[in-house]
């Protein structure tokens, strides 16, 4: 890997598992008061033609999304598939490095170098087609 | 809620991302190559028609499942969906009053009561129809 180390791009955490929803602020009061989750950001994206809202598990996050615009990615995978689980944003200590080392597995990137992300993190997305189905968000902190 | 506190019926961590593959071994062999994780786990669970494979990000796992019958819900959901994010495994303190939480909040119970899960968990799961779309299941270790 050229120097990469496993503490650069390895995973350190489940950074969040990100559910696509209609109404954010229904979801939301729903993920309270089922399972006592509480919201600790919320942020609109207007890169991505999302609103956020995250929600604090220990050292990780339920990330609840709801499109803003129609042609939005978020909004197309609403029209498809329905409300459910969007993709998986694994926290890497390196985006750079980590995305490298997907590179050299010869995954598919959506983001061909990382990008701003939400809550002032460094992201790159890669394509669920060469992930077997999921969608996977690299965020570093 | 009749004296179940949020210490107990609450969220500690998330404990898995479970991602639906028809051929688990490549799986494995990709996510250790792209992603650095590391198998800590497997096990067949008759009882759910699957192969399980743990990989460890942190205090969380990435679960790869695959089906050992054609006539398991995983084999279905292939069947439906194709290969991609299967459910997310919330870990509580305990089951039976995470469960009874989400109960009170009008969920659809797939597990009337908490049930043994694989390693040794006992586990419950809720139905997509009554969290916006997304399989839970509860995970008490």
């Amino acid at each position: 890997m050229d120097g990469i180390g496993p503490e650069s791009s390895g995973l350190t955490e489940i950074d969040h598992v990100a559910i696509a929803v209609r109404d954010i602020d229904a979801a939301i009061a729903w993920y309270e008061s089922a399972l006592g989750a509480r919201v600790v950001y919320r942020e609109r994206v207007d890169h991505d033609g999302v609103e956020e809202a995250l929600l604090e598990v220990a050292e990780s996050f339920i990330q609840l999304l709801s499109p803003t615009t129609d042609s939005s990615p978020v909004a197309r995978f609403l029209e498809r598939r329905g409300e459910g689980i969007h993709h998986v944003g694994y926290r890497v200590g390196d985006c750079g490095a980590a995305l490298e080392r997907m590179r050299g597995a010869g995954a598919e990137l959506i983001d061909e170098r990382p990008r701003p992300g939400s809550r002032g993190t460094t992201v790159a997305f890669v394509h669920p087609r060469s992930a077997f189905g999921t969608l996977i968000e690299l965020v570093q902190e």
